[in-house]
């Protein structure tokens, strides 16, 4: 027979997965010698089966409940259902991982007519009694039998106007016996049965009950967003009731030994008198402050302290306390490692080591790389209450409040001025970078994570909300809609960009937060991990605030941004347009100053950390106009225009010149398309040109006095064959510049591995390459055959949805698919290339849970946006603690 | 010392890669006892040093030359250089695989002014020494020297014209000795040196110019086109001269052993009398079939009869044979393997087995199945003149000729009265079905191997040449411009969808040719093959098509050609359009009985073989209009019409809804979008009633009294549980259907692998699979991150011509990138599932290579389109009789 039944003193603080975190808590605090009130659990494994068996009591579980309740009657002197000084049971759900408020609670079970009276008698307080007795039929109403709680508060409140009373402590024992009885009548109306007066049929429905809610809506919600598994199940925690409504003398309260919003060492919490627990949690009676505790009893105060002191130290993390005092005697109901802000808990770590409790490796491990974030942009004060108006996707994190623009000449001309405007589009377009610029940040209805939108405002640090298809913007009355509601242009509004809200008005906001403690713990990983981290960096002041975050180096350093500058790109489109080698060399040439440029600033910025530069990658149709408004446009002039006039005949003539280039370098599936090395394949010149233009910079820098560490990276090989030649024609030039300039430049050739050709063939390209750097975004999009544009717009919500994914690929690496090919590209590359050096640099570069594999497949080094670089630091080193750990 | 020279005695025919094929041909009749004067040949190794030492003449061989030649001058008894009984020599090139007439040859070398009196006293025959001697020194001067050969005819024009005289034998013993003075003055004046007399120094340079030769332009395109590695080298051959030209007596010719068109069993070829190999090769006398020279000699007619049937038995392969008479004894100069036409090929190969002198195996072995297709279609005559206007992508193979038409109503219209026409269009969409259903062939401006046209047209077996970018179609004109010249509608032109190319007018057409001898080699091929062969099928048509070609099933339903059909389209699209479930289920019932008689169809034809439906694939926007276009007629009737017109307003109206939808499908990447299963996933509806009318459709056949075996194949699966809830959404539908119908269906459930995720995955796909079906044309644009579409038209030919890739991937599967993942897939599937079936259905079903590789990893089948059908029967036969070698 499996045993379903853990007493509390069974039970120990490493039997999680069977007795849930409370339920070995509370083991473990009878263990230690506190004063908990006894009890028992049932175990995870009954939830699991409750559900296997259809819904059903696991057989068996009867059988051990009741010698179960026999001991915890023997050990508290009274007795469950019995008329005088009866047992009353609290029934708690507590799973491995806390959900709290989540799943249900019944207090007070085990009363009926007889009971109460009998309790009456034992504690000579009839009007408690009744008011136990009243909660207790309107919770199991709720909880177990479904009735919803307002129909019991209508009924409450009712009785009070008739007696012309305001609180319910107003309210005799009489009435509380009367309000008992109503409340019977409305479970009896509403289910067809009678409540049930066996406290042992409560107990069976009771503890179901809790089984059942571990599937209600909120608690599965909370699930998924907190990935927590849905299939572990929850334990349920029957335990004696204290009362703290026995009186003046009696009360109750939850206290944090740390504040959790600061850290601060502090106690931290709140307490009722004559009051239980879920008066304090409702926010029916408002409490005290836990200090005022001395005031009303120095000495339960200072048991108190001490305890929470003791816990501390015995659990050696901040704890969540529940205590309740009972005629003067204090009881500890529940103790917990405390949920506070990421603030605090950077501040309680670095303390708690201080003060002895806990090692460097420790205090590392407690911070949730996933919330360091939070302190790294201006943000929505947690405080504020907002009006959202719809949500978005949350294209590049920060908040930003501004006035609604909706053209890049006017958000340009106002952001001069030193208006604060938000820029909202359609989507936006090369031609929109200057309003972009000007713009406190960025709001469109269409296009994803990869927009164009969302790629240049997370290169430029600036808030993002796309994609946000519920918009309705109409360009020629200067308005947006949302549901019907009109926003004219000067509107303030604000957006969240780590969370996609669109916000009404302007809302208050607080700085990045980069406390002291903050950087210590960042020293700390810095000492632990082994993984480089690199930064996503294209301009001289990204790679700057790169460096201040701690990068060390630039892994990926994007041209295409370069190339998309408002001044550049009638030029790069020169290029394009051109019709002979000679037209295009000479745009080049142009450019090639520009280039040149752009790499001494982000090279100088590095000073001598590696700088790895990726050639030119996007399809050259990018640079272009949209085809389908040229032609419109074509169109509009034909049929509105006097096609007899010169000047419209001019104009004609070249937006269809246009519009033929457009239409020839149209691609159907532009990301499997013309791009990457493809273009250095078919036009050697681009890539010679940028080439150039590096190393003429690393020249006129060496010669300035600088070190500088140039890396050229080559985007979307398939075949070693086109690294071969693109490396080739590099060192060709590398060459040519430094015979020319009489300089030796250091620097380094690689490729990216962004196809799963590249990856099953490692062994061939790793003989032409310094280095591998994995696109995982790219990766990942040609591993699932997915368009990531596509997918999260259309069918991937529908696949988590449907729990067919269990994670969006694009935001957490795929270890099954993606990552297994990358396990075996690593083995071929290192194989053939024992000094390979290997590393990410695709969004997952900065996400904890894709940090750790590539610890696990040891990679050398990961590269992400500058904002995420701390990030990485931590979870670098956590990942190599974890790995440390398994060896 | 390395070995550079040997001597025909000393080599076999084994020597190929060594020496050459001619050069191990040469040594084999040597020791066979055949009258071959005597020589020696230079290693193809002696080739590859003059490359890799940058082109000069390899240390250590000439002195190696020198003895060789002695041992030449003492069998022939004749002195290279000497005043008395000269040696003369042929230098000729001969690489390992026969290159005819790409490099160069030098006959008669040894000859200056000394040994040319010398031989003049030795044959007594003057005329034909000095003949001998200027042929050579033109030989030498333009093979050797670099003067091209029109300015020695010029020279020879002159002469005989001022002699009055029109044909080369007709000058006297003197002209040519001034001829051979004029040739060698042009030599002096052209390259500044005098033409060398030194017969060593002749033989050093026409052995250098051999080498040089191997890379000149049309030996590197012959290669290209062959598949003939750059880097073998060729072997030179220096061999006794014999005299075709030393009288009457005397003559030489070439011959087959059977007919190279035909393969009829006579000797078929020509000889002239009294002329050099060159006069026959060069067509300047006509020469006469070589069965008169019975007539001239009988007695050496049958020598050669006789020597030719050695030959064959010999080589056991048909020989092409020259050979020259001296002076009435009989030389065999050279034999080789014969090339043939295909039908030749397989006629020779069944009479050789039938001869006893090769096994079925070997006649197996001999037919190359890349050429069978030529069989199979309607195609050109190979005699017929044509005029190419423009060449575009081969898309579908056949060959029409009809009259230009634009648009589809046309053709439908003219093609119903009995017309041919071609449709010729920038592309064809859903709409245009009609009217490629009614035309001979189709010609695009736009598009590739995958657009529309193109798979509309292979699906319909009709010819089609697509993306052919230099045309230009005017619509509104009715007119066509290739190159400046107009074609307007009615003009009449052919189209190869074989080759691509667009021809002028009708020409001579020749059926499909499928002989007794073809279907015998056929049948051996299947005694031998292990692989299964099947068919991709959409339609009864085909289906029956396939049966008739040996397929052994179905491996491919696509179902998506079925929703284009015009009756059915406007309910696909109401499917699509509908914005509740009920609606899209109220379309859905309107397709199921026409599904249901589709697959009543197919399975019938199949007749219990079994037949492979894959579910619905392609975005669902491909079955709507194209949007830039609706966009334009939006904007249209918003400029030109009158909007107050209630009609206008209403068409107006149904656009933009239209239009909205069109642009709410919009993929940036389709072929990464939102397709196969993942339609299943997101509309489970779609693939149930897709799955009911496969399930009704059988039960209707089992009940008629026939055998059926639906395959139910999932398309673009990633991940296992995809495939979890469709099968069991399919096993239900069964289930329900047989429960209904009262009758048991057996059949398969399996899903397609062209992901690179289903493949790296496929230990966990395979628990849910009965099959697995390489999608290789997906699993190459995945792999690779090449979009089919774009890449053939814009970057993969430069990445062939640049050597980068050897071949064109969608065309013959790469081994290292694609192949290596299906292994992979392969093993981790076969792990997990011992009873799964694995096959390919992509177009490399139908290509020899691929079908090797499916040999090598342990495929079950592979399926193609019905015409590759017996190509793929004949290479599976090969592969195994490959892999049988290879164990």
């Amino acid at each position: 027979m499996k045993k379903y039944i853990y007493l509390f003193r069974e039970g120990n603080s490493n039997m999680r997965d069977l007795l849930g975190g409370k339920g070995a808590n509370l083991a473990e605090m009878t263990n230690i010698g506190l004063s908990v009130p006894q009890g028992f659990t049932v175990t995870t494994e009954a939830c699991r089966e409750y559900y296997t068996e259809g819904e059903r009591f696991p057989e068996g579980l009867w059988e051990q409940i009741i010698p179960a309740m026999s001991d915890v009657e023997h050990s508290s002197g009274k007795k469950f259902g019995g008329s005088r000084n009866p047992l009353l049971v609290s029934v708690r759900s507590g799973a491995k991982i806390s959900m709290p408020g989540m799943m249900d609670t019944i207090l007070n079970l085990g009363l009926n007519d007889d009971t109460a009276y009998g309790l009456a008698e034992a504690t000579q307080n009839a009007r408690f009694v009744f008011d136990c007795y009243r909660r207790f039929v309107q919770m199991f109403g709720d909880v177990v039998l479904g009735i919803e709680s307002y129909r019991f508060e209508n009924i409450l409140d009712e009785v009070k106007e008739k007696q012309g009373v305001k609180f319910d402590s107003e309210l005799s024992a009489d009435s509380l016996e009367g309000l008992v009885k109503k409340f019977k009548s409305l479970i009896k109306a509403e289910t067809g049965h009678p409540f049930p007066d066996d406290p042992y049929e409560q107990l069976k429905q009771a503890i179901t009950a809790v089984f059942r809610s571990w599937n209600n809506q909120r608690a599965k919600f909370y699930r998924k967003v907190n990935h927590i598994p849905d299939d572990i199940g929850t334990a349920v925690n029957v335990q004696s009731m204290v009362f703290g409504n026995m009186g003046k003398d009696s009360g109750t309260g939850v206290a944090f030994t740390r504040n959790p919003s600061t850290g601060e060492k502090v106690l931290y919490g709140e307490f009722l008198m004559n009051a239980q627990g879920e008066d304090v949690v409702a926010g029916i009676r408002t409490p005290l402050p836990i200090t005022s505790l001395q005031e009303e009893n120095a000495e339960l105060y200072g048991q108190f302290c001490q305890i929470a002191s003791n816990l501390e130290k015995h659990y050696r993390d901040m704890q969540d306390i529940e205590f309740t005092i009972e005629k003067g005697k204090l009881y500890i109901l529940q103790t917990r490692n405390g949920k506070c802000t990421i603030s605090a808990s950077i501040r309680i770590a670095v303390e708690f080591c201080k003060e002895g409790l806990i090692t460097r490796e420790e205090a590392v491990t407690r911070i949730d790389p996933h919330h360091l974030g939070k302190l790294l942009h201006r943000r929505i004060d947690d405080e504020a209450e907002l009006e959202v108006l719809v949500t978005g996707l949350p294209a590049s994190p920060g908040a930003a409040s501004g006035k609604i623009v909706f053209d890049a000449d006017a958000a340009e001309r106002l952001g001069l001025a030193g208006e604060k405007v938000i820029l909202v589009r359609t989507e936006t377009t090369p031609d929109d970078i200057h309003g972009v610029m000007a713009s406190q940040g960025i709001l469109t209805s269409r296009g994803g994570m990869t927009s164009h939108a969302a790629v240049v405002a997370r290169h430029m640090g600036k808030p993002a909300v796309c994609g946000c298809e519920a918009l309705r913007i109409y360009y020629s009355d200067k308005k947006l809609v949302i549901h019907n509601r009109e926003y004219p242009e000067g509107t303030e509004i604000t957006i969240d960009g780590g969370t996609g809200r669109v916000i009404d008005g302007m809302v208050p906001m607080k700085d990045p937060d980069l406390s002291e403690e903050f950087q210590t713990i960042l020293k700390w990983a810095d000492e632990i991990r082994t993984l480089k981290v690199m930064a996503n960096a294209d301009n001289p002041f990204d790679a700057a605030k790169a460096r201040d975050f701690g990068a060390e180096g630039i892994g990926l350093c994007r041209t295409e941004h370069m190339f998309m500058d408002p001044s550049r790109l009638p030029i790069v489109q020169k290029m394009i347009l051109a019709q002979t080698l000679e037209e295009r060399e000479e745009a080049l040439a142009l450019l090639l100053p520009m280039q040149e440029n752009d790499f001494y600033g982000i090279l100088k910025a590095m000073a001598g950390l590696p700088v790895t530069i990726r050639l030119l990658d996007p399809p050259l149709h990018e640079f272009l106009p949209n085809g389908e408004e040229l032609g419109e446009d074509i169109l509009r002039i034909k049929l509105t225009q006097n096609l007899e006039d010169r000047k419209v005949q001019e104009e004609l003539y070249q937006k269809e010149v246009l519009l033929k280039k457009v239409r020839a370098l149209h691609e159907m599936n532009p990301m499997l398309g013309h791009r990457g090395c493809r273009l250095g394949i078919t036009y050697p010149e681009i890539y010679a040109m940028q080439s150039k233009a590096i190393f003429l910079a690393a020249a006129r820098l060496i010669k300035e006095g600088y070190t500088v560490l140039p890396q050229v990276k080559i985007p979307l090989v398939v075949h070693y064959k086109e690294l071969e030649v693109l490396r080739e024609q590099t060192a060709q030039i590398a060459k040519e510049v430094m015979g020319a300039e009489g300089v030796d430049i250091p620097f380094k050739t690689g490729t990216m591995i962004e196809t799963p050709r590249a990856a099953l063939t490692a062994d061939e390209i790793a003989r032409y390459s310094d280095f591998f750097s994995f696109g995982t975004n790219d990766l990942t999009q040609t591993v699932f055959g997915f368009s990531r544009d596509d997918a999260e717009g259309k069918f991937l919500p529908v696949y988590i949805d449907n729990h067919i994914l269990s994670e969006n690929p694009f935001a957490i690496l795929d270890k099954e698919g993606v990552g297994k090919i990358m396990k075996i590209c690593v083995q071929l590359g290192r194989m053939s290339n024992p000094e390979l050096k290997i590393g990410i640099c695709g969004e997952h570069g900065g996400d904890p849970s894709s940090i750790d594999f590539c610890q696990e497949i040891n990679l050398n080094y990961v590269s992400c946006s500058p904002f995420r670089v701390p990030i990485a630091r931590l979870s670098a080193a956590q990942s190599m603690l974890k790995s440390r750990k398994s060896e």
